[in-house]
Parts: structure tokens; C-alpha cells; sequence
């Protein structure tokens, strides 16, 4: 009797991913370079935390970075900052995924790199599919974007190890509800770091700071 | 001598979609339906702007909604207006196609409906890239965001035949230069309707009212 069998293709292809996914991590964790992937929303605040935290640890830490905007705008604000920057170019996709950035590796100076940055694409939904072999996924949300995010957006705060809540400069304007926030995050994700910042005053930064510190080998 | 063919894969998906999304224009044109296909970033106010729209419009006209949300947690609250709601399931997809719309449209009352609008699902990339049928493409950027928008998701802002520029009563709190904005805007879509306006207060929505009374057949 002829037997029918059903191949899943989402599956083979995410296993694809996380193969090369193990890859980079491996020549991460040869060379001794700590990554983290930054996703957020577009305009949740990914340029302006990477070019925040060039700024107050260039002095303690190698960093370098990979942007993977569609439009290369930020890498030349990131590298005005005088790390090295990679562009990855994602051919208009939504994400980025490991094959991409594959391709660049290998201009980056792991052996001298303390810290690699990676900017993913603006987006809350796909980049949460594809494993990178970073050592942390950092997420943006925003108070402006509204207080629902965790609970429309959950495979995105889910694969969180930092959760980075920007512009809390806009508090004082907005309804934002930060219980209700908190709640939809815990839902998914308990163990996420959780952090209150404001990348335009500063406030809260610290404590992001510490954490970078407090992970990447020198 | 053998010949050497490459067949552009992208090309035959998108044609597809290009036909299915001919077969809902017809649909809606066959019954007087005037379709608006809403798009911004997660957070960008896409729910706020469409409760704001029926409130204000359902006593001029017969409105149905369409929505395209990952986790359906805005049908309730546009449900409660009291205008029909059908729920896409995208199966976790980052956009819309027209194959998704049309395993829900027969579901809509087209012959008594004035104005459909469908909600896309929150993202500024891939959205852009799959046509609806509808009559026009509603793109919800907001001040938050930061101005320069346009300039990185340009795709979004090409396809646009309004654009709301949403969250304007965030202005006293931001540094959003308006005149760069409308510079990138007017760079690759100097036709589109533009429009500032805050879904909080309510200020400008008017003008967005004017253009659908403008647009749709009663």
C-alpha cells in the first residue's frame, strides 16, 4: 500500500536557518565576541540605542556593528560614532536571517571585537523567526507605540532576553498603561529583563548599560 | 547548444497575487463597494484611526471592517462599534495578500455595504508588496516614529494614496521636523493626500471624513 506522507517546509527551512544560526554562534564564541540582535518596530528607537550605547561604552568595550535597514540611512550615523559598520544587504526582505548575515561576517574583526551589534529590520513579526546565533535577542517596544504590543505581537517578546521600553520621555502626553504592559510581557516571557529608558533624556540607560557590561567578555 | 533559462520566481507570486486582487476589485465595483486598505507600523494607530472613522461616519454610511491582525484583540473593539467585523487569519503572516482576503469576502455583505475597510497587519515592509484589490492605500505614519520614515521604508510611502501623518499632539514633546518628512514623502509620492492629524484629540480627522465622504458611492 502506497504510503502518503506530508513534508512541512516551514520546518525544513527554519532548521536551515538555525544550522547557520549555529555556525555564527560558534565563530562568535571562538573569537570571544559577545552579539545581540536589536529588533524593534520601525521608529522604536533601534538607531538611537545602538548610537547611545557606542557612545557610552566605546571607551570600555570593541564594538562593532551589522545594520540590516533596507535603506542604508543609519550606517552612517552608527559609523560617524567611529566603530566599524557592516550593511547587510537584505534585498528589500522584512528580517534578517542567518544566510544574510553569513555574508558579512566575515568582514567583521571578531578576533578584535568585544561586542557585536546587529540592527535588524523594523519590524515586530518576521525577524522573530530567524535565529541569527546571537547571544541575546534585545527588543525595543515604545510607549508611544501603545501599551497592547505583548499581547498582538507575541512571538516578539516571547524570544526576548532584554526588553527595552523607549521613549518613556512621552509618559506625561500618553495613556500609557505600564501594568498592563508589564502583564502582557510576563504572560509570555517571565525572565525578560525589563528596562525603562528613554534614549533622547538618557534615563534609565544605566541599568542597559550594566547588563552589556555585565555579559560581554573583555 | 543547451540554452540557459532563469525564471524570476518573485515574478510569477506577485502576478498571481495581481489576479486575485483583480478579482475583489471586481467584486467590490459589481456592488458599489469603496475598499481603503489601512497600513502603518505596529502601534501607529491603524485601530484608533478606523474606530475614530466609523464613529464618526456610520450614520452617513454602511461600513464593514476587514481585519488582518496576528492576534485578533482589535475586532472586539471595532465589533463594539456596531458595523460587521471579519477577522483574517493570517496564519502569523506578516501582511495581507489577496488569497487571505478572498477566504473572507464572501463573508462581508458587499451589496450593503458603503465602505469596507480592511486592516493590514502592522508592518511597513511587506504589506507594500501585496495589492488588495481595494480602491485606495491608506498609510498611517505617526510623529513618534520619527521623521525620517519616508526615507528608510520608501515602498510603503510610494503605494500610499493618503497618508496620515498621526500622533501630531506628540509634537510638543518631539524634535519630528515636519518639513523633512514632507520632503521624503513628496521625494517618491508627490500626488499622495496628505494629512496630519491626532487620533487622540481628534484634530485634522476631518479632513480625512471629507475624503471618504469625497470618495465612496452612497
Amino acid at each position: 500500500m502506497a504510503e502518503t506522507r506530508t513534508i512541512s517546509v516551514q520546518q525544513h527551512i527554519m532548521s536551515a536557518n538555525d544550522l547557520l544560526a549555529g555556525d555564527i554562534r560558534a565563530r562568535l564564541d571562538a573569537a570571544g565576541a559577545f552579539a545581540i540582535n536589536i529588533m524593534a518596530s520601525p521608529g522604536g528607537g533601534k538607531t538611537s540605542t545602538i548610537l547611545r550605547t557606542v557612545q557610552a561604552l566605546k571607551s570600555e568595550m570593541r564594538i562593532a556593528a551589522v545594520d540590516g535597514d533596507i535603506v542604508p540611512v543609519d550606517v552612517d550615523r552608527i559609523a560617524a560614532e567611529g566603530i566599524p559598520v557592516e550593511l547587510v544587504n537584505t534585498g528589500g526582505s522584512c528580517h534578517l536571517d542567518a544566510n544574510m548575515l553569513l555574508g558579512v561576517i566575515d568582514k567583521v574583526d571578531l578576533e578584535h571585537t568585544d561586542l557585536l551589534i546587529i540592527e535588524n529590520v523594523g519590524n515586530l513579526v518576521c525577524p522573530a523567526n530567524f535565529a541569527l546565533g546571537a547571544h541575546a535577542n534585545v527588543v525595543i517596544a515604545s510607549v508611544p507605540e501603545g501599551a497592547d504590543k505583548p499581547y498582538k505581537y507575541p512571538g516578539m517578546f516571547r524570544g526576548a532576553d532584554v526588553l527595552l521600553l523607549n521613549k518613556i520621555d512621552y509618559m506625561p502626553l500618553s495613556d500609557f498603561d505600564v501594568e498592563y504592559f508589564r502583564r502582557g510581557v510576563m504572560a509570555v516571557n517571565p525572565d525578560v529583563t525589563f528596562l525603562p529608558v528613554s534614549c533622547r533624556t538618557g534615563e534609565g540607560l544605566e541599568g542597559w548599560y550594566d547588563w552589556l557590561r555585565a555579559h560581554v567578555r573583555k
